[in-house]
């Protein structure tokens, strides 16, 4: 299919979203937090069973982050990882089997070696697609007073759409600077976009989110 | 967008996420319930603000509770209903105004006439996209000894894959008959259900699901 | 058993927990909500089948409100209440079959008319013991900014204390104005309370909370 | 205070309770699973500053965990364990600074030596009170069908009580074999469990919850 085809289509499809009261803009709110989601050796290194091209995604990640630290933003990684057991896992292990390979302490979940936590920014391991579900995430940012959640990582069609509807659900909202997420594939990945944009999230290129960050106060 | 090129596309993109290890059958576990998510005025009334065309998907889904009504199969109804305040709205109504209709006692909250549920079978008013969210539901359906959930409803790219994503994470088997659940747009629709396919639960002719529940025993 | 032999044996375990390292003063945050726990009817009033002795702390409550209201504190007020199936209770009203009584439209679950919530305080119907569980209450909260919840309400070793325990899990900062909080029976009152101060929150006398909102900005 | 005394007044109250329709058995579920709280170095060993003694509960829990494998019966164990930089303990690790000794991968964190867990017997960590918060517990739990949860560890007063609330929130049979669940301090202790018996689940002799295993099927 040719990309201006769908370009085109869901152009169509967002003009009449609008006309039924969707796809409102939320904006930032006065304090958000980065996360990094699945940036992790198993899935961006393409020559692995679950890996997939993202270099561009954390090459634009890696710019933003060093924004962020500047302006004292927090920072909070996520990689999958489960116990040896799978038990962690549910029936998502069963759903998606190649995420098996994915067991605490291997290497497939080490974060890609261009990412770097700083020492406050911790590591959280995750099991499912949203980064808030079986983890404290909502905790620690209602205790940081964090209102706004800023989007970076893979895949756009799985644990990035789950973490911005979780992150609306949870009252906290969800920017999406789009050079920062990826995808396996072009079609989920437009059309994603174009649902968080619709109901979920605001979609933005990246250097709106960038100006927005150098403009802020230091937290 | 001609209907076969999307198909066609999105044929293939399934084919390489059968390769990397995702899209496999969940199956049906032992005892399954059944969602009918948000087939309310509001929704289903074209002639309404938030409306659109549902009435295939109201009729499959009338076909389906009437199967699973003979098997004592647990049935349980969803309408998106807020507060006056819309406090209990968060930012969800911010980003998606046309919810806003959609207060506690009006017209647009009332279940679509052509649904009657029974007795024993509950309204939940939710305020969110997944039916999980903000409701006691996972509760309801953990001491019911429930493990799968048939879900049915609008809007496939919206509350329908929220609650599809949301059974899955809390750890039961997504079943969507195709049939049953319906969108305001053919792409978002389809890319949705080969989202839902891939990673989270399992799309199946609607006749697959009635054979799987009139094979059952009673519960 | 005396009042006083209860009081000077809690006061000595007070004392061995704060050599523990426990029992900390949490203080306010920035923005307080009230939240109005379960002083509905059929619990406020003795003549009723659950009906306790509550009178006083609700007269503590309005006090609290009154000042509240002029600062512009967010209110929110919960009472329990159940479809006429109880498939919302789940197990709860098995463990508890006097919550059986609450069925929602009964003048049970009607909240007790010294309690007049104002146009934009929600009154929140909730099934279980926490006012966060199956309720987006911390999703409101959160989209408000709000970090801190004065708990008022009944029963303190109930649905305070549970009320008490998930704020905390959840990020915001549990203030409990002692004399706003009752309980069927003193000596559950009392050793709740120890064991709030101890690992969950600030139990502090309602002239504390008053002063504190009293010298806040309007929000 | 006098033990008798004590026994006494809460007898009294569970007396009372029952006529206000409270406290009623829940019984055992079809499959149960055995969670083991917090049994870890820093809290078991009484030389260590957040250590207490809890000898004869870990050795009733390890005679619990020998019939419940011979049953095939799912055990999960639970340690407190925090990001090095704290930011996953929230507010917690202010009320009750002495947790911030709990830095994943420090001796503290480790289970204690009596306990052993087997290849499919996960060890979950954990940051706040309940066993279910902020972990995938529940989800693990529904798709091994498990409806009863048997609690065993520490602390009473904190964790446990936590854990039993919240099994019972998500749907889960609480069941408490007595000796197997320890505390810093008498009064506490014995007052939870009676608020537990009254509203949350069933406090029974080990022996109880031993026969009840054995005469079961495997799983």
């Amino acid at each position: 299919m040719e990309d201006k085809v769908l370009d085109k289509a869901l152009r169509d499809i967002e003009a009449y979203y609008r006309t039924q009261g969707m796809a409102r803009a939320l904006g930032f709110g006065k304090r958000p937090a980065v996360l990094v989601i699945d940036f992790q050796k198993g899935i961006t290194d393409p020559e692995r069973p679950a890996g997939c091209h993202l270099d561009a995604e954390i090459e634009h990640t890696v710019r933003l982050l060093d924004v962020a630290r500047k302006k004292d933003v927090p920072v909070f990684f996520f990689v999958i990882a489960y116990d040896r057991s799978l038990l962690d896992g549910g029936l998502l292990v069963k759903k998606v089997p190649t995420l098996a390979r994915f067991v605490a302490g291997s290497d497939d979940v080490q974060l890609d070696p261009r990412l770097t936590p700083g020492p406050n920014e911790p590591v959280f391991a995750k099991q499912y697609g949203s980064c808030f579900f079986g983890t404290p995430l909502a905790s620690s940012l209602t205790a940081l007073n964090v209102d706004t959640v800023i989007l970076t990582g893979c895949i756009t069609s799985g644990c990035v759409r789950a973490t911005a509807h979780d992150a609306l659900q949870h009252g906290f909202r969800p920017m999406l600077p789009r050079e920062c997420v990826g995808d396996r594939a072009r079609i989920p990945h437009e059309v994603n976009l174009m649902d968080i944009q619709a109901r979920i999230g605001d979609v933005l290129p990246l250097s709106a989110v960038l100006t927005h960050i150098e403009q802020g106060e230091s937290a």
